[in-house]
């Protein structure tokens, strides 16, 4: 599991302030393991009650991920100040688009666009184990 | 490995604009895999002929990437327009503080500087296996 760094990591966001950045984000990207190769995609994201959750067709993500350990992250970067930040999902992700579990009813609660064209009838969630965050600034 | 989903993604982007876009950005992300989770971190990196390297302290990356297989990714999104764009660098970490291998002194050439503040004194390269992008747009 990830610890934080003390001789890295400027400042830990509380996991409050977190999901108020989670929840004020669109955009974010999930990596999965694909036979021992980690891969990351961005995806249009949407969140409630701490659920992570976006659409997908059939594919790499609807293949490999439900039932496996995922990772969520967004970021940003202020140029001008030098400061960024990111917050990190780490969890199990979830086919939520027909399951009758509490995560999947929380996933069907919120509401994000696709990031790709095309047909996605499927959703998938992401049930969270821990979401950290941290402020850290670009040279130092 | 990824392929490419002809129902999802909108166009791909060869590999030769892929570098051209790695080589435009300052800031990434690098995926490892941590006692079979995914990580997510974002990494200011410098790239030099197809290996993107950037530095790093003790700690969680540098406990875990060497050897093993990571992903790097860079994305951006123009939300006048809808559209998206994302690289993948797919490939093994190479400590490359030291090392005399071909990927590790044309890491050492690149010159990233560090995203958090903290004494950085090894440095991490990628020896790529495959290097793929695609564009999106949000909806569709």
């Amino acid at each position: 599991m990830y610890e934080p760094d003390p001789t890295t990591d400027l400042e830990e966001i509380s996991e409050t302030e977190c999901l108020e950045l989670l929840e004020g984000h669109q955009i974010g990207r999930i990596a999965l393991i694909v036979e021992n190769q980690p891969l990351i995609f961005p995806v249009n994201y949407g969140i409630s009650h701490r659920i992570v959750t976006f659409r997908t067709a059939h594919g790499t993500k609807l293949s490999y991920a439900p039932g496996s350990n995922v990772a969520f992250e967004i970021d940003d970067y202020e140029p001008s100040t030098g400061v960024g930040w990111s917050v990190l999902v780490q969890g199990v992700a979830v086919d939520s688009t027909r399951a009758l579990d509490d995560v999947s009813w929380t996933a069907r609660g919120a509401s994000p666009q696709p990031l790709a064209p095309g047909v996605r009838i499927h959703r998938l969630a992401i049930r969270p184990t821990i979401i950290t965050g941290r402020r850290f600034t670009v040279g130092g």
